[in-house]
């Protein structure tokens, strides 16, 4: 959790292989592939539910056995060089999801979010606080309603944090605050991240999406995911079969060192949840808005 | 908040009166009853969405009117009896609540609650777990499912501690998670408390209650709403008209002295919410289950 957020994700695993590659490039050829194949095995098995860890290590996995016939030096190299296209790639992609959602956002609107996909959640401009960012940038007043999202308080230190450097407007309320501020008619729009959307559409984000994803729909506030195509996994049919991470009940009992739950307590600590493609009023990609996702849509992106 | 959870507020109101009438009966009759007004006025300005508060001194207010030729010695006392009636009496109610609720849980029966109704939030046995401790008592095997209760996290703290002295097997979750445990078939029921149901049986209840009853509503698990008659405002005609407290910034900017969130952000901080009539499938009162509460249903509860 110290590298979170889906793209960041990705281009951490990438630029680890790079690391990997590079300190072990003085090893004769057998073991320096031996020792890599094992740095890229305990880099996928650091996070299940983001696929763009999965992604990034694919494409390195790629770069390694296209230039299989390299010395070690030059590979490594190599490696490196894709980590990087791959870092600068994630921002350009940013930059262009911004572009496209930013058109979603009427001026004045007033934009409720669900943890943190910014800046530090990838490569920078960020994916949701991205489209954010871009509407600001091309002269909308927009605000922020950040969702504190327990447990790990990602609304609260991170995107808090992000939009106040950028006074962009924020306020801050607790995950069960978000029904009352849309009844209450005080809700534009809901944009939020993904850690991997399935091929019909259905999206895993951080837990408490599908809360805000069915409240949006009661009230008629469009709900956008801005997701990038590393982050689409063709290979999973629904959102029911991408594998949820479960993380420390000491998350849930306290923060950090304060535990003030009641001791004897059983917990659940689910990272992520699922939104079903029905309730996504689009994705936001970085080739452009796609609404009412659905598997037709998602596979014609990738054709395209 | 020392004193929190509607029918405790009560309780404690008409103690607050009656200890106040103690310490005044010495005093000639007409500062007495200067000073005993002055009471009340402060204990009615301390909360302003629990509507037993205000129940509570109009009762009390009704006994010093009733009492009113009689000296202020003999008028303490009797307000102190009848400060100890309401006490004793709410006792009664729960367990009479607890009784007509119980039958509602299937045996095995997974019940979330949101926010603490317990024996810490009335005078004894509670409401929302009132009714768990009755189906337990009678024999069910019943598991709670506790939504932490951000920002002042009374169900981890309250809620959690409260089942665990009786060995009601209980799991935390943030509030957040409460959908995907629904999506999950995790969830068979949900029972919450109220701090005031207003006359078309609209409900106001801590922040998020809302949110639990739209998903409640979704994934067709019933919702229930424990909910003495002194909990029930017949003059205020929909739950938009009821105040809703906002407390202060720093419950939502961290827990206590443990403050995370990022420097400059705006805080909103609504303490209760309103879940409209038409998502609670029954009220549980002390007079029986009324099963989808409209303003004919509430006006026959009291005139019965």
């Amino acid at each position: 959790m110290v590298v979170r957020g889906a793209p960041a994700i990705g281009v951490a695993a990438a630029y680890g292989v790079a690391l990997e590659a590079l300190r072990l490039h003085h090893l004769p050829r057998a073991e320096f592939d031996q020792h890599l194949q094992l740095g890229f095995d305990v880099l996928a098995a650091s996070r299940p539910t983001a696929v763009n860890l999965f992604w990034a290590l694919n494409r390195m996995r790629a770069c390694w056995q296209r230039h299989g016939a390299a010395d070690t030096a030059v590979l490594s190299e190599t490696l490196l060089r894709e980590a990087q296209a791959i870092h600068s790639e994630d921002v350009q992609i940013n930059l262009a999801m911004g572009a496209a959602g930013a058109a979603l956002l009427p001026d004045g609107a007033r934009v409720l979010t669900h943890c943190n996909a910014g800046a530090l959640a990838t490569a920078g401009h960020g994916t949701a606080l991205g489209v954010i960012r871009s509407a600001v940038a091309s002269g909308k007043r927009i605000s922020v309603i950040a969702d504190e999202t327990r447990p790990f308080l990602q609304g609260a230190r991170l995107t808090a944090w992000e939009m106040v450097q950028e006074n962009i407007p924020v306020t801050l309320i607790t995950d069960n605050m978000a029904g009352h501020m849309m009844a209450r008619g005080e809700v534009d729009a809901v944009i939020v991240g993904t850690d991997r959307v399935a091929a019909n559409g259905d999206v895993a984000n951080k837990i408490g999406t599908y809360m805000v994803a069915v409240l949006a729909h009661r009230h008629g506030i469009p709900f956008y995911v801005a997701c990038p195509l590393s982050t689409i996994d063709l290979q999973v049919a629904r959102g029911e079969d991408i594998p949820i991470e479960e993380r420390s009940s000491l998350e849930v009992t306290g923060f950090r060192d304060y535990q003030w739950a009641a001791a004897g307590v059983m917990v659940r600590n689910p990272s992520f949840d699922v939104t079903p493609a029905e309730l996504v009023t689009a994705l936001i990609t970085e080739k452009g808005v796609v609404h009412r996702p659905d598997r037709d849509k998602l596979e014609r992106l990738f054709s395209d």
